[in-house]
Formats: structure tokens, C-alpha cells, sequence
């Protein structure tokens, strides 16, 4: 097993984030680029906490073109905040419906209309804002005299180039989770269901050092599952199942999301075939993934081999994306997405499709692209599907 | 122990959620709503998934004056939808940027602009639009010829007041948490890290048959800690420190939220008066929890008390809030929230005070109000500071 990481980055990680987003805004004449969402404030100060499940109060951060990262913050996140490289915090007593940080906000942002009086918001697919409607329309009504403009591709293109130190955190969640479920054959039981199950697998887990598994999903059905989103279920595992576990799992904020297949005593001939086809899939979109070649490349490598194995739909919409601080980030690997592959860019692999009606199978795996090529970061599934 | 109360609902529970908020939308003149958050779509369908942590595809959901509830979703949700009692879904293959579901929102909408031609949308204090600004913006001028209207008020009055079997879902993960925090201090170590003891204490809950702690965090410091928000960190436990873990804990997607505090070895006067103070201060809480009175009548002995024993301050901002599908829901105790009390509604209690400088101690319990008084839903924290 590799040692753990180090957890958080140094200093000069949060400098180079910051100054490589100026050299894009410089490019893009932003003056000022307004966050509102936990990953994107976590990315650019080291700031971590669970509590914007609570959505009470809203949190801003703001990117200026030249010098240091401003928070503005409710009272309560201020000694938290202290605990970051940010130095310009400014904060509200929270909850405070009248006046939620507005005020403060628009004179900071005021502040720094120095060059081209625009405004940088994520705004585009993918996005959202974590602030209410009426808030975003009262700032655009005090702010009415300077253009917002949306910054969604420098944002994400920012953080889909992962840093040594991220991808070091990226192997280590992929190598306890890819041994995670290496024993999980032995965990599984028959005649429980599929939440007993997940539940035993997310102890095992965390004994073998993930933070959290905050994405634990699973599918099960007589000869296959029909859909890869919504459990785990109350339904009793049975002989003939075939029974899918996808995680997301963290080590210090960053994900992995790969999945696995077994089948309980035995498997039609036609699932083991699906299983097959996808694990050829999954092979072919790593060999693709190379410097130089798109997303909508590992995608059609992917899909090629699935339509000629005669597969009846895919409801995913997509083989696989990009990886890091959220479980699923840009880009796609679709057949229009055609992004360019660079080096330390982490994508998953994850090709599915539907075999008989109503029944899928879907693979995963997670890949680094290197200048050297691919490297698996999830331990490759078993060749064939695993029978229990 | 509570025997664990049946999942999901009847489909009487949804009808009557939706009959209600139609009563609502015919007083406030709306002829639809949106929704686009996964507890706003869990609340008035059951579909239940982990999904919507991946931020790639919004997902839409309609409430119309008169009929039946419409979903307008991407594929890979079709089969769960359909597990639930909404009938009326459409699908697009997503992610598909150049058009992720505002077609067919804008054509469903505009069907249901019948009588009074107005949207209601989740616009104001504690809401967030889970859909891209620039999709937001687009829907705004396909629909430029109705009005928008913020339906905030109702949407948040609706879960306000929980139903009989929302009561024991929450009142079931309240007792399982409340003996997590019993069998706890045989769980804490010294020397180990506030991680290493969260994560003892989270197999411990999974174990007492919690679906998830999705929120669990801690703090801890010689003579007290500086904040509520931010662990559980790397630091290692010492004689001396005063430990906070507080948890929202899930059973069938309700949540629990409540701490609990602990010092090890020793504790300073001034600890165990603070903790006094917060736990006399609960007390006069839950006797304020009563028909008639508002939360601000709650907040005011809760302060009241916490004032004239020299609290230092408070950087949480209120006092306590509402409890539900989220740790933290409407409406917050402050002096000016003044929400009336009603039967069913169940809030957290939290006093907190800074008593040496940089140094808080906070309380929280979880209390139901009755048309009999108010009941505690987790069982109260020992009377004085616990040392171990």
C-alpha cells in the first residue's frame, strides 16, 4: 500500500492557482472573478468544511486580477478562514436575511473595477451559483454599470490539469478503494440487502483509511441492474444477481469514482458477455488516452466496440469525465466534446451499455494521462466477470 | 430502542404535499413552480438518489395549479423516477450543452401559464437555483412574457410543519445518535487525532443503524475550541482539551443535529460554568417551545441567560433552526426571525458562547413541538461537562 499523502498543499500550490487564474483573466479582461461554491472557495484558499451542507448562509470569494484573494465571509467561518493563506477576510453576522453580505460584497467588488470593469461568474454547464436568485439580481442591479461576464471554461480548464500533489492524493483514494473492493467478495452476503452490504463495504472502507465514502451507490437484479444511480435499496440479494457498487470515495477533498460488478453463484451467458465488452471498452479507451488525442477520441473507441457488439442504448449520456475535487468534473467524453488530452489531466473511463432490455452494465476506472501515456490509477477489474 | 420506522411514504404523504402547495400557489396567484434542488425534488416525489453530487445535469421538476406533479429529467434518472409515484417524466439524453433541458422546460411551462401567468421559483434567503445562471437567463427570455415570482415563503412554510411520519424518522435518528454519544466516551482516545476518533465514532453510528453521518465535525482545544465548523482535523487529543463533535446523521434522508462535549482528565472553572450556563440556557429553550410563542421568543431566554453570565459573544449568529431533509432548514432563532410556533414543527435548540477569548462552547439538542408542549427528540447531554 503507498503511505498516505501529506494532507493539504503548500503554500506555493495556492500561489500558483492564483496567479496562473490572473494570467487568464488578463487574457479574458476580468477584473475580478466572483466564487460561491465550497470546491471552487476550497480550491483557491485550503478552506474545508462540511458546513455549506448547511444553506443558510452564503459564502464569496473573490479572484482579483492583481493581488491577494478576498474573502467575505459569515462571522462564523472567520477563524477557519484565518487558518488558510488568505489574509483579506472580511465578514457578517450570519444569518442576517436583511443584508446578506450584499453590501460588502458590492463595495469590495467596486473596489476593484480598475482596468476593465467586468466581472468573471461561473455561469455556464456544469455551474451554479451557491447564493439565492434575489441576492445574484440585487449585486447585478448595484453592480449594473460593469459587465458579468462567464468564466466557466478558464475555471475549468484551471482545474483540469491536476498538480503532482493532487494526483498524489488522486493514486492513494484510487489504490484504498481498488483494495476496498478487492475484499469485497469476501464481505458480501446473500439473503441481505443491498444497503447491509454497501454498509459493510463503507466500514471496510474507512478502516482501510478513506475519509468518507460520500458517494456509495449500488444496483442489483436477476440478470443484471437497470440502473446505476439509485440505491443502495432495501431489495434482498439472490442467486442469479448481478450486483454493481460505484463509490466516490475521499482522501483530504479528493475523489475517486470507479465501480465494480459480481454476479452471486452464476451469469447468463449474455451478461457475461456485456462484462467482456465493456472491459475490451475500458482497454481501448485507455490506449486513447494519449496526449494529443480528444475526449470525443476515448469516446469513440469506447463506443465503437460496443455498437458492434450489438449494445441497445447507453442512459448515461457519456463514457466517462474528468475527476478531482468533485466526484464527476469537465469535460465529457462524448462523441462533441472533443476536448484535447494534456498531460496531468485525470479522466475516468466508463463505458455502458444495455444488453437485454432493461438491464446494463456499466465498467469504471480511473486514468492519469502522462507524457509517457496512460497510467490506471483504479487497480483494473477482474477480466471476467467475478461469480461469488 | 425505537424499532426503525418503515422507509419511504405512503403516496397519500406526497398527494397531500402537493395538494397542500397548490392551495398555496391558488393564494399566491402562480400558475407553476420550479424546483431544481435534490431535496426539493425528494420532498415532493421520494426519488431518492446520492446523484446530484455530480454537477453535470440539472434536473427539473414542476408544480402545477391543477394535476399531476411533471419531471423533466435527464435519461439516466428515468428508471428511478419511475420507481416513485410521479407519472408525467420526460428525458433528454444528457449532458448535452448546447441544450440541457431548457426546450422542454420552456414548452412544459408554457403549457401550464393558464390562469394567472406567473412562475413561482425558490428566489430568496436560504435558496440556491441548481441550474447554470446562463440557463436561468435563457428560460428568462424564452418566458419573457410571464412573470417571475419568488415562492420562498411557501416552499419553506410547507416543510415547516412535519408530518406524523416524518416525525419518526427524525425522531428515530435522534435516539440512534443520541446512543452513538452515550456509548462515545469508551470510543475517544487520547494521543489519537480528531479524525481518528470521528471516523471510531461514525463506524460506531453506521453500526447503530444510521444510513450516513454526512455531517460530522469537530473541534478541540486546551481549555476549549474556536470553532464549530471546521474538523475533524489532524490534531492530536490531549489532557486538558474540551472535544465538540457535532453530527447530522441520516436515517432514510432525515437528518438529526446535535453535539455533544467532552473534557479530558481535567476542566477549568470557567469551562464548566460556560457549560453550565449553554446547558441551563437549552433548558429555557425548550420550556419557550411552546404554541403561541415565536423563535424569537426562544432565542430571547436562550441569550438571556447566556448575556447575564458574561458570554463573550457568539460567532454562529442564531441560536438554533429548523431540522429535516437538510441538517439545517428555516427558520433560524434570532432576536428578529419571530416565527410562530406551530404542532409538528421540530428545531434545534443551540446556544453557544464565546467564554475566554477565542474559546466557544456550544449546545445543541433537538425538540418537537406538541399541542402537549415541547418534547425532546435526543436525549439530553449530561448536566455537567463529562470528563474522561
Amino acid at each position: 500500500m503507498l503511505k498516505a499523502p501529506k494532507r493539504g498543499f503548500i503554500q506555493k500550490e495556492y500561489e500558483n492557482r492564483l496567479s496562473k487564474m490572473q494570467k487568464f483573466m488578463y487574457k479574458n479582461k476580468v477584473d475580478v472573478i466572483l466564487l460561491t461554491t465550497q470546491v471552487d472557495i476550497e480550491y483557491y484558499t485550503g478552506f474545508k468544511t462540511q458546513f455549506l451542507q448547511s444553506p443558510t448562509r452564503p459564502w464569496y470569494l473573490l479572484l482579483p486580477l492583481e493581488g491577494e484573494i478576498q474573502a467575505i465571509i459569515p462571522t462564523i467561518g472567520l477563524s477557519g478562514m484565518q487558518g488558510t493563506w488568505v489574509k483579506d477576510i472580511q465578514t457578517w453576522p450570519s444569518p442576517n436575511p436583511e443584508d446578506e453580505g450584499i453590501s460588502l460584497l458590492t463595495n469590495s467588488i467596486k473596489n476593484l473595477m480598475k482596468r476593465f470593469n467586468t466581472i468573471g461568474l461561473p455561469q455556464g454547464h456544469e455551474s451554479t451559483l451557491r447564493m439565492p436568485i434575489n441576492d445574484y439580481e440585487r449585486l447585478k442591479i448595484n453592480l449594473a454599470s460593469y459587465e458579468f461576464k462567464d468564466v466557466t471554461h478558464i475555471l475549468r480548464y484551471a482545474r483540469y490539469i491536476k498538480s503532482p500533489a493532487e494526483i498524489e492524493k488522486i493514486k492513494y483514494i484510487c489504490e484504498i478503494t481498488s483494495q476496498g473492493f478487492k475484499d469485497l467478495p469476501t464481505l458480501l452476503k446473500l439473503g441481505e440487502s443491498e444497503r447491509k452490504n454497501c454498509q459493510r463495504f463503507k466500514k471496510h472502507l474507512l478502516d482501510l483509511g478513506v475519509d468518507d465514502s460520500p458517494y456509495l451507490i449500488s444496483g442489483s437484479g436477476s440478470n443484471g441492474y437497470g440502473s446505476i444511480i439509485m440505491g443502495p435499496s432495501e431489495r434482498i440479494l439472490e442467486q442469479g444477481d448481478i450486483f454493481i457498487i460505484d463509490t466516490g470515495s475521499v482522501y483530504d477533498s479528493y475523489f475517486c469514482d470507479f465501480d465494480r460488478n459480481y454476479a452471486f453463484s452464476y451469469a447468463s451467458d449474455e451478461a457475461k458477455k456485456a462484462y467482456d465488452v465493456v472491459f475490451k471498452a475500458t482497454d481501448a479507451g485507455f490506449d486513447a488516452c494519449q496526449i494529443g488525442n480528444t475526449t470525443s477520441d476515448v469516446y469513440k473507441v469506447m463506443n465503437d466496440i460496443m455498437q458492434k457488439a450489438g449494445a441497445l442504448g447507453n442512459s448515461v449520456g457519456r463514457l466517462g469525465h474528468g475527476l478531482g475535487l468533485q466526484l464527476t468534473e469537465w469535460p465529457s467524453n462524448t462523441l462533441s466534446d472533443n476536448t484535447p488530452l494534456e498531460e496531468g489531466v485525470i479522466l475516468t473511463l466508463e463505458p455502458g451499455m444495455e444488453y437485454v432490455e432493461g438491464k446494463e452494465m456499466v465498467h469504471e476506472e480511473n486514468v492519469l494521462i502522462t507524457a509517457n501515456g496512460p497510467v490506471w490509477l483504479s487497480s483494473r477489474a477482474d477480466e471476467n466477470l467475478p461469480i461469488i
